[in-house]
This record gives C-alpha cells, structure tokens and sequence, in this order.
C-alpha cells in the first residue's frame, strides 16, 4: 500500500538522484525466487504458498446450527407463545438422523446438524424448556425470522474453491483455514539464504575489545536477525578488510546463496573497495546508485559470481533504514510474496520544516493521549544513532519536496514491524 | 496504547457482561512470570529482556566525521575560497594521531577519528583537492558552521548508561545496539511452555476425513501457530472428548507447562465439561465469564493442577480473536513485557450500524486508493467464517453503544500482525 507522493524526485544539484521506488522495482526485476516444495502445514508458518491452496472440503458439510436453542418448523412458531414437543438431541458430532414433523422440536447446541424438516432455529433464552429431556412439551415465547442462526452448508468454504492465493504468507489464520478445508500441507517457496558481509579495517568482532580508532561490528548482527524475522537464512559471511578482492574471497567461500548483503564500503572514498570488486569483472555487473533518501544516500546493487548483491551504506540507522526499504521486499520477492507494510496518516506533535529532494524515514514515536493520537519526530536525526532508533517506533515518511508542515498537519507513517 | 473508550459497558439485559479490559486485567493478574536466565545475543531475537542493558562502551569512543572530507581549523575557513596543506589521512580504523597546526588539513572519511587540532570538516564536495596524497595544497571553496559535521564521542551512547529497559522486546535493531555497546549475552525471560487442548467430540486429527456431524479440529493448528507468533513454547495436548474428566487427563499427562489454553466446551450446553472439570476440585479455581465482546462471549479463566488456563470459546473466529485479544498480552506479560499493538483512526468506506453492548472486533481490509486509507468491514461476520478473517488486514474495534457512523467518519483500527 503506497500513500500518495510525488512521482520522483527531481534533481536539485549536482547529480541526479534516483528515487527509492525505481531504486528498489531495479532491484527486485532482477531477483529470481526460491524453488517451490511441499511443506506439512504444521510447519510452514511464516512460508510463502507457492501455488494456489484449494479446499478439499465444504464448511460446514451441511446446515448447522448457529446457535444452542432448538430446531424447529417455521410454521409452528408463527403464533407466540406456543408449545412444541422435544423429541431428540442434536450436538456437534452427535447428529440426529430423524426428521421433525408438526408440532416437535429437536433440541441442538452450537455446531450442530440442523435435522431433516427444520428449517430454523428458536435459541434457548426464548425457551421454558420444562426439563432437559425428550418428550417434554416447551414453550416457545420468541422466535427471529425463519433461516436467522442456520448456517448453510458451505458457508465458510466450497470444496474446490481457492481458499488462499499463490503468495499468500502463511499465518496462524490462514493454516487454521486451510487444515479445516481437509489439507495437511502445502506448496511453499524455500527460505532464501542471504549472506551478511561487514567491511571495514575498523571492524572488530562482537566480544573483542575495540583497540583505537575501532569499533564493534553490529550491522551484521542486526542484519542477520533482521534477515531471520523476514522468513531468510541468513549465513555470517564475517568481516571483509578494506583491500581489492576481500569481498569476492568471502563470497566465494560461503557455499551457496541466494542473496549477498553488505553493508559498508559503499562510499567512493579512497577506502571502498566493494564497488572495485564488483566492477573488476564481466560476471560481476554494477550499478552504484545515489537514492533520493535520508539516511541511506549510496546503494549498490550488484551480482557476485551470478548470486545478486545489494551493498547497503554502513551507518547502522541508514544500514537498518536500507534494510527495511529494500531488503525485506527483496526477500519477499524471492518467495514469491510481497511486503508492502501498511502506513498510516498521523497528526505531527510539533513543527518540521520542508524537505529536500531526499525521501526521509524519520525515527519517530507514536504516542496516544486523551484518546488522540500524534507522531513526534525523534529530536536528532543522525545516521549513527542506533539508540534513537531503537527507541522509535516508526519512521514518519516525508516524499522529496514535501513542505513545511506545522503541528496537528498529517503526515504518513509507517509503524516498525516488532522484530525489526 | 489504547484508544479512548467508554469505561465499560452497561449490562442492556439479564446478565452483566464483563469488559474487555477488566477481563483481561483479571487473566493477566493471575500469571506468574517465568524465569530470567542468561543467553548469548544472537540467539535472543523475540526474548524479552529480564534486566536493564547497561552500555560497556562509549559510542562513538572519540569525536568522529559525519562525513568524507577534510579535517581543519574552523579559523583556518573564515575566509573563503582558502588553501590548506594536506598533511595526513584518517580514515576508520586507521586514525592519525598528529595535531593539525594553522594551515593544515588532514583527509578524513566518514567514521574516521578527527585529529587533535582540527574542530570542524569541510565535505570534499566544497573542496578542490587537486590530488589524493599528502603534501598538496588544497583550496577550500565552502564551508558549513564550525563542529556542524562532527559526532562527539558519547552522541549515541555513553558507558554505563542503560540502553534497553527490562521489558524489553529484543529486535533486530535492539540487538545491534547491544552488540555496538560492547555486549554478547542478555537476561531474557524464558519462553513459556503453554499447552494447547482443543475439545469437542465433533473433531478429528489433521489428515483425517471427517465423517457424518464431524469437522476437522483446525483451532488447535491455529492456536500452536499463534503461540509460536506471540514467543511462545507450543505444546501440543490433543483432542479431549465432551466427557468428565477428559481435559483434567490431558493437561496432568502433558509435562510442565506454564499456561493451558483450551478451544471449545465453553459455554454452559449440556456437553460442556471443562466448567465441571475445572470445578471439581479446590484447587482448580475457576472464573466463567461472559465477555461484553464480539465475537467470543464466554471465556474461562482458571486454573488446572494449579497450571492457569485461559478457555476460548470454539468458534473459530472467537477463538482467534480471543486469542489476539487475551492469550497475546498473557504471553507477554508472562515474559515481563507488554503487548499493545497499535492501533489507529481510519475512516469508513461504508455506513455502519449502532453497536450493542458488546465491544465488536469486526473482520476489515484497509485499502487505499489515489493516496487515501479507508477500512471497509466484510460483508459477513459470522464466527465461523474462517475465511473472512483470512482475508482481512485489519479489525475495526467498536466500543460498547457506538453510535451508527456514516462513510468518511472515522473509526479505531487494529491492523493484524502479519503472523497471525
């Protein structure tokens, strides 16, 4: 689901900037997906249906009831109160196989077959039952018009109807659904394995102790898990030093993949090599893009040795702002599906002033007072700020160009999924 | 975060029936949390912190560039254009630990460490370099105020301070902040084991054909889905048959569980025996409540071999609202967080009638059409209807006695968690 923006973004200096739609439609074209296998449903929460899921049921099988009460002719409860006599028991799994002439009832409870010759039901708060026995006479003191809590046969499903689409995300609804419908499993596309490459000489491992000028190498940390909640495998590809080749060494040891992500050396400082190595060979194609976005300017996206490459930059906020951009509809691309998080219209608790040609994915909170709820940017937006990031809740997305907008103005947002 | 609301409601008929909030304030009261235990940060994506995270490192360490560019003396700029000697190079992992004098500029890239003298960057886009080595003489064209283009140390976070609060739901981004403070483990609260029993002698196993009245017991795949969704352990408990004592059986054979959830049995029909099993004894206390919610009125909070047990009503789709609305919270609050998902004001595509006294979480699609949201609530909204809530994004949640609303006007949504 896309708000509405302005189509692009135009070029306001020096280079021209690509806008993070054409940025990102370039991307998936050229992402082939996973192949498809069969799957136990019981195991394929979070897959994406390969193939279209077709009920081998219907739901109900029959006319059932909506409701406890008791079964009866329409005719006979037209005159109220009347008195009818119970002449059996319907239960869920326990069905009666008679037929109900004038003047009887059949008692039924939730779930419950609706017996030949009924053709409604008077549910048991309009009821004196006497006792809960067969042959008793009740008396009915109400009754809703003929057909209200029946649910006919197919209600819910037909057997042979597409119940879920072909990239349909199984959730915890849609495989209740489909083992209803009679099916134990499903056609699924394989979780992609996308390796996660760091690089930078001021790189150090998770648990070592950052000498000067070091720091501790968390995007790929962030990045694997990141790559873990969108349904990927993702493969610790570690750290590639800034030298020509290291990048390429580190992919062509890792077995294989379906997707490369890395994350830093995507500058065209002295320093970056990953945009050398992908460019050093024919296999290797390149694009190296400027985006119209804020954080996350520079991206690549690439092929190493035939597997495609997205380069994401390596400030952590524009590393996981790229990520969420880019990367989770990569992978949802590639089983088949799509990931178009939902994004709403919220009032701005304070003022903000008018944008760039960038697309900005502002850290924000959402917060609900008195019943009313507002957005508030978060007050330092840098691109190295992980706490601020952790600490959001949403990006508020602001197109290129968009104006000044004061407090109580809407602006649309987009809620961080709870993993992310 | 909650949307504002009417207290609660006003019992229209025979029998009061109990809020939404004050049940699941009553369910949640009763749930001990499980046990804090130490895991390494990798594996503790969904965990829930049991501690405050306390940062062991300063970042950045030292003042860093924001940018590429050139290291200088913001008095050495004032005058514009001007020439500096290019002396050094920092670049990340690779710092330069000279002190710049009057007239020097030292290369830097983004992330590198800003050399003693130097107080301001000048971004190599303002900056005619002439080579890329040292000893030549530059010209800087522009420059932005003194200091605008440096992180200091601690802007992200300083040593000691504590970065993520017990209760927290540990993300992607949450665990690479961690990983960039210097730490490798956290104290997360250990995944509930909660048992999963459906009851109904109208059910049969998956694979199963269904004969006469029957129909697969599908609630059970769906709740050990949901569970898995919401963090938690799923255990499997079966099938227990309409007869006394069969749930009591399957819940002492099951091995240590931390809740019990159970789907059908529970409304007061003659065939429903978790109330009598739950009351048979002392200490199997029980609550029988009619929720003032639709769907899903009755609900059973209890306990079971002092194991607390949340009893969902059998219908499918009450069963999983329930399940969102009561079992969802209970998980987390059993792992020390919270579960509020959000929630937001979107207006209607169609009119809607005045609700009763129940607070209605109506099956909806959020769409949107030349930039503009609206939810419009499936034509159907029967309890059975699996597929309808397959099909929805969204519910509309109405509050008890909610007057009738026109299109446009605005109503609160929740969108469903992609998993459920």
């Amino acid at each position: 689901m896309m708000p509405n923006r302005p189509d692009a973004s135009k070029p306001a200096g020096k280079s021209p900037l690509l806008p993070v739609d054409q940025a990102l439609a370039a991307i998936i074209e050229r992402l082939p997906q996973t192949t498809p296998a069969r799957k136990p449903l019981e195991q394929a929460l979070g897959f994406t249906l390969a193939e279209d899921l077709t009920a081998a049921l219907t739901l109900p099988p029959q006319a059932v009831s909506a409701m406890d009460g008791y079964a009866v002719r329409g005719a006979d409860v037209t005159q109220l109160p009347c008195q009818l006599t119970r002449i059996a028991e319907s239960a869920a799994g326990h069905p009666w196989d008679g037929e109900i002439a004038a003047g009887q009832a059949v008692r039924v409870f939730t779930g419950a077959a609706i017996p030949d010759g009924a053709d409604t039901i008077v549910i048991q708060e309009d009821v004196d039952p006497v006792a809960e026995e067969n042959g008793v006479v009740i008396t009915v003191r109400s009754a809703e018009p003929v057909g209200r809590y029946i649910r006919p046969a197919g209600l819910d499903i037909t057997a042979g109807q597409v119940i879920l689409p072909a990239g349909t995300l199984l959730s915890a609804r849609s495989i209740g659904l489909a083992i209803a419908a009679g099916l134990t499993t499903a056609t699924v596309r394989a979780c992609p394995r996308v390796g996660v490459l760091s690089t930078g000489d001021e790189l150090v491992r998770p648990g070592e102790m950052p000498g000067p000028g070091q720091i501790i190498s968390s995007n790929a940390s962030f990045l694997m898990n990141f790559i873990t909640a969108c349904g990927g495998h993702a493969v610790d590809l570690g750290i590639a030093r800034d030298k020509p080749g290291a990048m390429l060494k580190a992919v062509q040891q890792a077995g294989a993949l379906d997707l490369v992500v890395t994350t830093g050396g995507a500058s065209v400082g002295t320093h970056d090599h990953i945009v050398s190595d992908l460019g050093s060979s024919a296999e290797n194609a390149l694009n190296f893009w400027k985006i119209a976005m804020r954080p996350g300017k520079p991206l690549i996206s690439g092929n190493v040795n035939d597997i495609p490459l997205i380069g994401l930059p390596g400030n952590p906020v524009s590393t996981a702002v790229c990520a969420l951009v880019f990367v989770r509809p990569a992978i949802a691309h590639m089983v088949g599906g799509s990931a178009d998080p939902l994004q709403f219209e919220l009032p701005l608790s304070v003022d903000v002033e008018a944008n760039d040609q960038r697309q900005d994915y502002i850290r924000a909170v959402i917060s609900t007072k008195d019943g009313r709820q507002t957005v508030t940017p978060a007050p330092r937006q840098d691109s190295s700020m992980m706490s601020v990031l952790a600490n959001a809740n949403a990006f508020i997305i602001r197109p290129p160009f968009d104006p000044a907008k004061a407090a109580g103005e809407r602006v649309w947002v987009m809620p961080l999924p709870p993993l992310y």
